[in-house]
């Protein structure tokens, strides 16, 4: 018979990560050179300081003539001023010359009239109102000036982003490199997908679901398998994994039948090992946070939906550090009205998945509820979720929510 | 001189979308088969259903003893069942077997019990509480039925999607093949990024922008280059491209210089042609909706704001519907107090670019202002958008408004 263990205490989430961190390597991370297409949604490794002004020159910003706001003075629907149209590269007093949206303002002018209140008539134009100096002028620098910090060490790229360093001339960014990561899986009753199941086994769903939520953040993932219920196995797998791999993330075999089989292969590996075994943390209790070799190694329960909840408690926080991102990166979130009452245990950070769906302008969150954590559907069937922190029991219904969101919400078009 | 056009009239831009959505001819998507590894993020070409249930088969929700319930009638902490342990297939009357979480339960029984409610003693075992049928089992098929449609044609696969299929046996599954797309980008005074810039020349920044929002959503992405103010070269082009190409996205070339380039190349290539040009919508009015070879040719404004907003409000969707979703992929949304009024123009629907932040768990929206609508760095300094739509003149102050989120909130670990 095997030993029992319960946990003597469990540690509150907040503090769990923060220890975690503590005891992480600040490793430094590996930077590379990409060109502006591959920079999507990669972390920025360096500031993007503007090399240039935008706009470039001073330019219109209207289709109309570019003038001397002075030769406009009192001009009106009754009283147009007269000019005389050129073609030269710069205009003086009293002329005029047709530009376009976007086109460089001559030199000699100072703003742009608007077609619409002029007319044309052979060579001269008139006037039909007064401008000031700077009028329909998108003024060089305007939106950016030389030397501008555009965007921040730490930044993940949007195409807006990778659109202003375009138009600042960049064809390429300094960025981090993605990290990698190793997905163990663990149990006897583990089989991988695509081979014939028998007897007890199951398939493993666990590997294929945290690897795409990593690769969502924008990591690379090593299927390094499934490893038995044994330690020796076990450790093996990761000390592999550790040789080419900056993080490891396993499922099963913590608190399982009274085993903890993956914190003890971790702490057979080296210090400081399990750093954190045990979570105020619903669904997740028999989460762990170790290090091994400086690098983090995220121990999941291996009940999927625990895995989910554990992986995005710990294991989104410190993929987004090793992506090199400042905080880490929320989800999207909203407010909303409980359609139904959240029961919850005190002490204990509870996720608890809600669909989202919009009425009239308003949000509502219903809970997807299921018997037990196991049941992935429940994830597929809600679009966020709502953390109940440890010092409530629970939430009313008609009570407002933030929900964090993981899918879109059901629009009409 | 060239002639000189307004718009005699614009199109309300729901209007318009349904117009070109009628003009499009209902493609058949092409499908593949891709494994699960690759299906993250693609839409399923048709629905997934249950090929076995989940679980597998009964099993124990706690850990603990596997039992006839009937066994701990009238049971308690003062008066104990007594079991007798057994380690075989199959429980008989008054016999329990040892179960983790799991755990498949054993022919004969109906129950578990937790291990905290007993006591081992040698080959015995009591039992403090009393049970009912099925209590701390998991029973088969109690997350999902063979045969039940777990998944939707149509549904854009997230991790979770992911884990059900693998949880259900699947290895692949069937999707719609990513649309591919076009680029064009039009003017003289372009010059493409990486190349030296003279005179009055800039860098084209919306073909790559525009690009980098259609791989966000799952487009692939042929870059076609830069086409000179000449609608030979024009239609040069975009001939070229349709012979590989699902749809085609041009910038620059509508309403520049009263030229309307694109939309001319367009029709001169064939019927219908250009089905709305000038919409009710800021910024971003210059955009026109066309359709060749049953092809959506979107052709946006030159100015990059103008063609992101022409993109969100026309590229989105109908790239969604080349993607085979059902709707237009909404982006996340909440509301937010608007931290400053929004000035409008009534009859146009206004997308004003917002900064949201969170305060105590409040959302704010501020409006970030600019004078032209050239200045990209509005789009990186923001993170969603207001839509205001035609029938409103501005907003207020401290009103709650809708944000259509395109980046994450900045908030604190």
């Amino acid at each position: 018979m095997v030993k029992l263990k319960g946990f003597q205490k469990l540690t509150l989430a907040d503090e769990a990560l923060q220890s975690w961190f503590d005891a992480l390597q600040n490793a430094k991370l590996k930077v590379a050179i990409v060109s502006l297409q591959d920079a999507l949604a990669c972390v920025l490794a360096e500031d993007v300081i503007a090399q240039d002004y935008l706009p470039r020159f001073d330019k219109s910003a209207v289709d109309g003539y570019a003038i001397k706001s002075a030769n406009s003075l009192g001009a009106s629907q009754f009283k147009p001023a007269t000019l005389e149209l050129t073609e030269n590269q710069e205009i003086r007093d009293r002329q005029a010359k047709q530009v376009w949206t976007g086109n460089p303002i001559p030199e000699g002018a100072d703003a742009a009239v608007m077609l619409e209140n002029t007319e044309k008539q052979n060579r001269e134009l008139k006037v039909w109102c007064q401008l000031a100096p700077g009028d329909n002028v998108s003024s060089r620098g305007e939106d950016v000036k030389k030397g501008d910090r555009v965007a921040k060490v730490g930044t993940r790229l949007t195409p807006y982003h990778i659109g202003l360093a375009a138009a600042l001339g960049y064809i390429e960014l300094k960025v981090f490199k993605k990290p990698k990561i190793a997905i163990i899986a663990t149990g006897n009753e583990l089989a991988e997908v695509g081979t014939p199941l028998s007897g007890n086994l199951i398939y493993d769903s666990n590997k294929i679901m945290i690897s795409a939520m990593c690769r969502e953040l924008g990591a690379e993932i090593a299927d390094f398998g499934i490893a038995k219920d044994n330690v020796d196995e076990i450790a093996d797998k990761i000390k592999k994994a550790l040789e080419t791999q900056d993080a490891i993330i396993t499922t099963g075999g913590t608190s399982v039948g009274g085993l903890d089989l993956v914190p003890d292969a971790v702490n057979k590996l080296g210090k400081p090992g399990v750093i954190v075994h045990g979570v105020a943390l619903r669904p997740g209790m028999p989460t762990a946070l170790a290090v091994l070799e400086g690098k983090p190694v995220l121990i999941l329960s291996g009940n999927p939906v625990a895995a989910v909840i554990g992986f995005e408690a710990f294991g989104r926080p410190v993929v987004c550090r090793m992506l090199g991102m400042k905080m880490t990166e929320s989800r999207p979130m909203l407010k909303a009205f409980l359609a139904k009452k959240i029961v919850s245990a005190l002490g204990r950070k509870t996720y608890v998945r809600v669909r989202v769906t919009i009425d009239n302008d308003q949000f509502f969150a219903e809970p997807i509820s299921a018997k037990g954590s196991g049941a992935i559907s429940t994830m597929t069937q809600s679009n966020g979720f709502v953390i109940v922190p440890e010092n409530r029991e629970g939430m009313s219904e008609g009570e407002q929510v933030i929900v964090n969101l993981f899918s879109g919400l059901e629009s009409e078009r």
